[in-house]
């Protein structure tokens, strides 16, 4: 077999074989097949696309490529949660605990990524002492004792999809449906969940900026998972403006845990039932959508939901304290408001440039070796549709640094834009695959 | 600049500007920007395709890439003749005298070349003692004294084609009508003729199998030739079977010195006549087809291209006797028929299979170090169209080895096929482009 002829054939529009395709991305893990030959294969994918066999394949070859982590000594049917990322997105904070609350074990492999506001790691580092740094071992104890842990991505989980997306990265072949879903699917797989639900996100803030894309991607996902046997979920939300009001870290923690005792913005209150009433339905802990939003409903209500993130944070070396005070989290120095310059209803917010006002005032890394101010960013006092008069706080800026306070309110008076009549209003949840 | 956005342009549909090709090609040549980058920008190009514009400044660019060579100090107007390639293809060895005798500078540089018989230079070593080892002042020198020299590759001609060319070769990105004829005419334009004849050849022994392509091919090349402003003519010339009726390095000088005799092949003839009237117009020597072919036949009948050709071999160190007395050029050990096994009338020769034919008997090179046996081939006897009796010869085998020479004998007879009926005949010049 001969790389030369699998882009060939790729590049005529030919489908490959599923030995083709191990062939090259295990020659290409291995640093047998040359990164020159794979770039001039993912343009060919680029312009040709892939067939449902072909993505399939491509998922469990590099899924399939380093290690593959065995949950098996946990209890139960793990259920795992991927979102494709957005500017506020705090939806693990409460939705782990929820669901562990509600009897789904919750053993989850995050990363601290690039972007306008740290991963999930970052977020639950507002928690002092918090660590993510356990043994494989304690974190299996942790789960199977408190239905919840996460760890940082230590494994070596399917690092062919690393290697081709940094290729893809500077190739300007990034932009497929099979290669994008197939390099989420890949590691979700490889991290061993027996079933997914998967947060695809749509709008200004989004990866997908149109809702047909998102829909695309929602589907070639949810065609990989069936494939390779694990039920799948995808659900389509809207990240047009910021999920709930806060964007930064401690203020997201905030408000996961305003969440959890009862007082949640209506749109993320909204993505953590219809998210977690599928894992309740894919672990076997409900039979209806109906029942599993009662049951996560309850687990609010009666403060075990809560309880749950103290007994995790304790866990994992965090002071569990600042569950119920949270004026032990990371607070700001500089709390002012970004007044409305004119009276209105809130037309649009350019959600990704939200995300940026949070970086330029320290909430995210620009390169990997950057450091995060945790205690930074801004919430929302208005969303789109509002009535605002003119002088009233769009939102508040949390800050430690005058000028960078200056910089990212101008930023976002930019980002947001004030019309004399109402939006029309849409619809939140745009779809459920399944 | 960055290389992502031009390969992100051009993958869009864009059309890259000269600040950007040549950004590219500059990058490139100096190893700056890698190869991954540049496979995935060729795959664009083969889907995308390039314009007139992008085409011509690539070519530049690539001639720019290196050294130009600098024939100022040749007396008249330079016209450099170039074909793509195809089996029993002697042109050069005839058409060169042929021009000088007219009064055409010819000052050729030329390869050796990987293929099924040799290049030019290995068909000129058939006369003993010659060598295209000549300093740049020699080349000169001859050229101004006696019209023609032809010289190795020694200089560091379009190295951005050369490293460009390697790499399309092992990514399935060669087939581009804009890339083959910007790398082509990158040579010629670096190589500093002021007018260009091309002999793009179409058939089974073509790189163009099918005319549609080689006429592409020859209106892509003869835009760039006008857009660089050197006058550029086009000859589409039928490689369907072998040229002439000799394919081997020596049994095809010997067919070049019979056609200096005015006993030449009547398709080998023909493309003489057509290809030089051309060049001799170009030169300046001719001012109509007509009179420039008289002028042609009027150096073969007189004897002076011959001569021409006698005065070229010794000055380049070769024995000029051999010109006029054939036996003194290597001969083969073995000749012997391949007979035809039924009546009829010849249907079809695969051309390439010919060309395999003499590589199998030891007359090109398989890799870049082989060493070729100068007296090996074949020398048809029928070509398509012709009738042939049962037990008459097909072709002459010349060989020095038995069972290489049946092989190669059962090789030509797969590639030639006997009907009962005669076939159409097609024209042999398919089509003049200026």
């Amino acid at each position: 077999m001969r790389m030369y002829d699998i882009i060939m054939k790729k590049r005529n529009g030919g489908e490959l074989s599923t030995e083709e395709i191990n062939f090259f991305v295990e020659g290409y893990t291995k640093g047998e097949i040359p990164d020159y030959q794979v770039s001039a294969l993912m343009m060919a994918v680029y312009f040709q696309k892939m067939t449902e066999q072909e993505t399939l394949a491509l998922t469990m070859a590099m899924a399939d490529s380093g290690d593959t982590l065995d949950l098996s000594e946990i209890q139960g049917i793990k259920v795992d949660k991927h979102s494709t990322g957005g500017v506020g997105d705090k939806t693990s904070l409460a939705l782990a605990p929820m669901a562990a609350a509600c009897g789904i074990p919750v053993a989850k492999m995050s990363g601290r990524g690039l972007g306008h506001t740290g991963g999930t790691i970052d977020k639950l580092e507002s928690f002092p002492g918090f660590t993510t740094a356990l043994t494989r071992r304690q974190f299996v104890e942790n789960v199977n004792r408190i239905g919840v842990a996460i760890m940082g991505q230590t494994a070596d989980l399917a690092p062919a999809d690393k290697k081709l997306y940094a290729l893809r990265d500077v190739t300007a072949t990034v932009d497929n449906m099979s290669l994008i879903a197939s390099s989420i699917m890949s590691k979700k797989l490889a991290a061993g969940a027996d079933a997914i639900v998967l947060d695809v996100k749509t709008g200004s803030g989004a990866f997908m900026k149109k809702e047909q894309d998102a829909r695309a991607l929602a589907q070639e996902m949810v065609k990989i998972g069936k494939n390779a046997r694990r039920r799948t979920i995808a659900v389509i939300s809207d990240m047009d403006q910021p999920l709930g009001y806060a964007v930064g870290n401690a203020l997201e923690v905030k408000e996961a845990i305003e969440t959890l005792q009862g007082k949640g913005p209506a749109d993320f209150v909204e993505l953590c039932l219809t998210l977690g009433s599928r894992m309740l339905m894919a672990g076997g802990k409900a039979d209806t959508v109906q029942e599993a939003k009662e049951r996560l409903r309850k687990v609010i209500a009666d403060g075990s939901a809560l309880k749950k993130l103290a007994e995790f944070v304790e866990a994992q070396g965090g002071n569990a304290d600042a569950v119920y005070n949270m004026g032990l989290l990371p607070a700001a120095r500089i709390v002012r408001p970004i007044p409305a310059p004119v009276s209105g209803y809130i037309n649009h917010i350019t959600c990704d440039e939200v995300g940026i006002c949070s970086l330029i005032l320290g909430g995210g890394r620009e390169t990997k070796e950057s450091a995060i101010d945790l205690s930074v960013g801004l919430v929302l006092c208005k969303k789109s549709g509002d009535y605002v008069e003119a002088g009233e706080p769009l939102a508040m800026l949390h800050a430690n640094d005058e000028t960078r306070a200056e910089e990212a309110a101008n930023r976002y008076l930019k980002a947001c834009s004030i019309a004399d009549t109402p939006r029309e209003r849409t619809d939140f949840i745009r779809g459920i695959l399944e």
